[in-house]
């Protein structure tokens, strides 16, 4: 199974804008990307705090064929919007995580935060890819792409502009 | 007298790694670049910390056609560095000191960190262009390159990779 980060940023490594939760800082380019690029995976893992700020976009659009998997530790708290096959809560190792959706016959998943899932995932060897997209904005204080005192090396792929300030960078991770 | 910030930053907007400050981050091919484009400046300005990482390599390339200018609220300390047009430090407020230096007939001003110079330089609207190298890494805590709860906002002119991994943002600042 592929696993693949997505991350919006501004230019100075801010996930989130000052102490605002979500992504409502991005482009409608990276907004439209990121819808388009979803479609292709079969399945996503994602924060609690990221579930409960995308909740209604991502309730808006529950499909089978793309399983949205929200990791907390009090699974019985989202009872009231579980659906099995479409977004499910659980509560555990992200290696027992990954080869659940592995049996499952998924073939390609979608990390997508926040930034202790997106550290963990690449600390623990599970990420393969790491697309991010660079903002031409500065914050300042906001919570970042990475925590902890970690020391990652990416390859760059690609280098692409979604608009005219606003590009894509992907890389692999070794 | 144009004024451009030069930065280098892992893909998370880090300056520094952890609490090591300096620079040993940074690739050969961004070193390569930054010392290149240095002599395209006649001046810069930088913090008195910066100064104090990169004094080695500051010392060795003094000349009379690059001014070096260190920000400093003890300027005396450094006395014995001091070379009068090739390497002044000054305590005073940022507008007097791009003055003086458009007086003294300098052109072209590199900005040089760290974070608060940078935050400074742009919040005030002194910064008209802001080059960024982004470093293939991840190191989750360090220098940020701006701070406070600042709300910028660029325009990207160029993208250029220095090397298969390492990228070259130039982004104007409106």
């Amino acid at each position: 199974m592929d696993i693949i980060g997505i991350a919006a940023i501004s230019l100075d490594g801010c996930i989130t804008k000052h102490q605002s939760e979500g992504v409502s800082f991005t482009s409608s380019e990276d907004k439209l990307f990121f819808r388009k690029v979803l479609r292709t995976f079969d399945c996503s893992v994602l924060g609690s705090k990221t579930f409960q700020v995308s909740k209604d976009e991502i309730l808006k659009t529950l499909a089978r064929e793309r399983l949205r998997v929200v990791l907390t530790r009090q699974p019985a708290r989202f009872l009231p919007y579980a659906q099995k096959d479409k977004l499910e809560f659980k509560n555990g190792d992200l290696e027992d995580i990954f080869a659940e959706l592995r049996a499952r016959n998924k073939a390609r998943c979608a990390v997508l935060g926040g930034t202790r899932l997106y550290t963990e995932c690449i600390q623990r060897g599970f990420m393969n890819e790491l697309w991010v997209t660079v903002e031409p904005l500065g914050f300042g204080s906001g919570k970042r792409l990475f925590e902890g005192q970690v020391e990652f090396r990416f390859h760059l792929g690609s280098v692409e502009r979604l608009s005219h300030d606003t590009i894509l960078l992907k890389y692999t991770v070794p």
